[in-house]
């Protein structure tokens, strides 16, 4: 018999039962080949003894294997595992002391991916982290979405979302979004204009999917977004380079791609552009919607900040101009409301949009409702409005303090042109100053700047750093400046 | 000069400022080719005149344009449009009164997806939706959850996770949710081997992507779950398809197909199997694991509804065997908390895992904080396991309540077998009753039965229906039984 008392590890503790515990490790055993089949089990008074527990706890035990047919019991003779299990060859458990194989030995071929690049990985206690350009989130109105959230969870919202399949992002947040979007964006959409995704992201990935096939040709920008980059090989494109000046991307360069390639896709940020911050010019977006209905090229025009715009009166987006409906327009209202608020959107043609529902279902089957909810009740109550009001006008003032202070105090190693909009300056550090240095350096000083660790693992050349000011006080900023400072001095 | 005063709609009432208003809709003016370079605009005296406005918002309307190049001010000349705008062919804007081209103009071509099964619109007005089995909301724990958004929406919590990039999932979820499984599925798995997603869905079309290439094959059940075969379908690959009997998939039709062809994948669901809810034997699973470690198989096992087992104590799942770390193990705990809570994950090697997580980033670059820290808060404080053991005993006694029901009242129409677990049964009609017709006449007498709409526009066979007992009381089932029993008598 073997030694059960050392192979069953019984936890009076856990939550679950003592008897399922027993049975579970039971089946384990069979499914190892240490107990094969007609084995005799010991009796249930004996095991009983073994463990220090009532015979009516094993017996619980036994009569479950015997339901799920891992053990019979004979009448009389006690119990044995079934006969009718396949037979396991016998291994020794001190072999392998792990009841799985997640141990790293799968034989099968799977994708390395090694060409995403990896995000940075925040370790605690530095004095202060610079972001990528998120949202302050000290004026994000916890309140009001608290008292949303409440209003929703109740159980109608909950009977009525199990029912409900809408992949694409509820009716009513919908309507709300879209005239939001009409109102300031310069668009006429209606609602089955948009689907609602997981942040920009999964917008771009599902437009992206549909469109390009292995070997296809996209035309993103250098430097680029690495995210997206990255999302276009993954689907097997390959990617086009064309230079982006402190007017945007130069369209120039784009046509004359176009005249000479086959070009299935182009990606473009026309507002301040990731990770360069800079903002495509008005003669530009005319030419490029001039060459968008010559070469009826698609486009993914990625909006991701448009809401916060400071210089001047917003430009509007390419989707508010003549594009013969190849503009897919995609945005975001987490850089509003806060990284947990991951509520993206993708605008295009109502027949786009069928197949892009169809490819979301397969990828994330519902949206959030209670999310949608929320922030759908805000957006139509004015409240999203008024906080992207009081926002901008925060940003504002620390987008001039911190162009300001580091015009002055680092223009010997940055060069620095202020953006027109979006929570991020670009820093371009000179030659002399490699970045990947000076993050090592500040971060022994207890400043992690991680608006540049994007770029880790891809191939793009350049010596720039995302500094996030939305997020930063200016006694933050004034840190970070001297900081950085004492490193390049 | 333009009539101006038709052309600029101004909408007092909006949240976008007046001049802003003026601003967006001069440059799609110029954007259609309306108002052409060199062209004088009038005067902001006669502008706001004509429109009815003080001067200085219309000024502050040409300021914005001249700051954006799009208009040019000549001194005591007035303003004009910018003579550096390329020249675009003036188009009759009475021919397009939209002012996008989402009007499904699009010329570049993507893919249709008509392979992919559309899911149920729900219009309101019924007296009962039965759908495909979903919790019962009327037991949900929302106070507790309540009290966990209350606690987590906090600025420190928004500050923090602003500069986190947990991909995969928060550690503390992770950390929560490793152990609860360790319990409750014989796993003996660490966080690294646990990715957080959206659902079930969204681990099934990341670990399948991974691993298919276009033209490889994969074996599903027949008949199987349509939004998992439309995912493979999707990546390219061809489907094999085994038979599902009483006793689950058949593992020696596996082995068959297993000698002759060469297969990348195998996708099953061991717990009430979808469609037909029926439970993988303790012979076919022993079989299945051998076949896994003979063939170095990858498996995706898909466990969506483990919790729920009502006969017996749980069958463990194939991932708690000797699998060589090929079984990829995808769960979602939607099934417990009901729809809006979409947290799903992939349990693997760590390798495995390092390439999922990097393609989530492409998909969806943050995982839902704030759900994971309420949740999370739940699994720890065993609220969670307190909250399933609740719902097993309603849906234990809903699942005899409606077998009872069923088998006495419409065994004339209705092949029933009771299933082990899980949140629906499995209505096979009889060849005489073809489900599409009843579920119409079902809904003329206010009957929504949206169990079996999945399979539209899948090529599956089959005459049976998805009847969710989980959320429906015994007045549902009887007035469920009651329309069923009048249409087919």
């Amino acid at each position: 018999m073997l030694p059960f008392k050392n192979l069953l590890l019984i936890d009076k503790n856990s939550s679950t039962a003592v008897f399922r515990q027993i049975a579970s490790q039971l089946v384990l055993l069979i499914q190892k080949g240490i107990l094969l089949p007609e084995m005799e089990l010991p009796s249930t008074r004996s095991l009983a003894a073994d463990l220090g527990l009532h015979r009516k706890t094993v017996m619980a035990a036994y009569n479950d294997l015997i339901a799920e047919d891992w053990v019979e019991s004979e009448q009389r003779k006690g119990y044995r595992i079934s006969a009718l299990l396949p037979i396991i060859k016998p291994r020794s458990y001190t072999n392998n002391n792990s009841l799985t194989g997640y141990q790293g030995s799968a034989d099968f071929l799977f994708d390395r991916l090694d060409h995403i690049p990896s995000l940075p990985v925040i370790s605690p206690g530095f004095k202060l982290i610079v972001n990528d350009g998120f949202p302050e989130t000290a004026i994000f109105p916890i309140e009001k979405v608290l008292k949303e959230y409440r209003k929703l969870l109740g159980h109608n919202v909950l009977k009525k979302s199990a029912a409900s399949w809408d992949v694409g992002g509820s009716a009513s947040f919908k309507e709300a979004l879209h005239s939001f979007l009409n109102e300031t964006r310069g668009l006429n959409i209606r609602p089955e204009n948009l689907m609602i995704t997981r942040g920009a992201q999964m917008a771009i990935y599902i437009a992206a999917a549909l469109i390009l096939k292995p070997g296809d040709q996209v035309l993103v920008s250098d430097p680029g977004y690495a995210i997206a980059d990255a999302a276009f090989r993954q689907l097997g494109a390959e990617l086009i380079r064309v230079p982006v000046d402190n007017d945007g991307m130069d369209i120039a360069a784009v046509e004359t791609v176009l005249k000479t390639k086959k070009i299935k896709l182009l990606y473009i940020i026309p507002h301040h552009h990731h990770p360069t911050t800079v903002t495509l010019s008005s003669a530009r977006r005319t030419k490029l919607l001039e060459l968008i209905r010559t070469y009826q090229l698609a486009v993914i025009e990625d909006d991701y900040d448009y809401d916060f715009q400071y210089q001047y009166s917003p430009y509007l987006p390419l989707a508010s101009g003549e594009h013969d409906g190849n503009v897919i327009y995609i945005g975001s209202l987490t850089k509003v409301l806060g990284a947990p608020f991951r509520l993206g959107y993708m605008i295009s043609t109502a027949d786009f949009l069928y197949s892009a529902v169809k490819l979301k279902s397969l990828i994330d089957l519902r949206t959030d409702v209670l999310m949608e909810g929320a922030i759908g009740a805000m957006i139509s109550s004015g409240e999203f409005s008024r906080h992207i009001k009081k926002a901008n006008k925060l940003y504002g003032a620390r987008c001039d303090y911190g162009v300001g202070l580091i015009s002055s105090e680092l223009s010997n190693c940055i060069d620095l042109t202020k953006p027109q909009g979006g929570m991020a300056l670009w820093l371009r550090f000179k030659e002399d100053f490699p970045v990947a240095k000076i993050i090592s350096k500040a971060s022994e000083m207890g400043l992690r700047l991680t608006g540049s660790a994007w770029h880790k693992g891809n191939s793009l050349k350049h010596n720039g750093l995302r500094f996030g000011f939305a997020s930063l006080s200016e006694t933050d900023i004034e840190f970070a400046v001297a900081v950085l400072k004492k490193i390049t001095a």
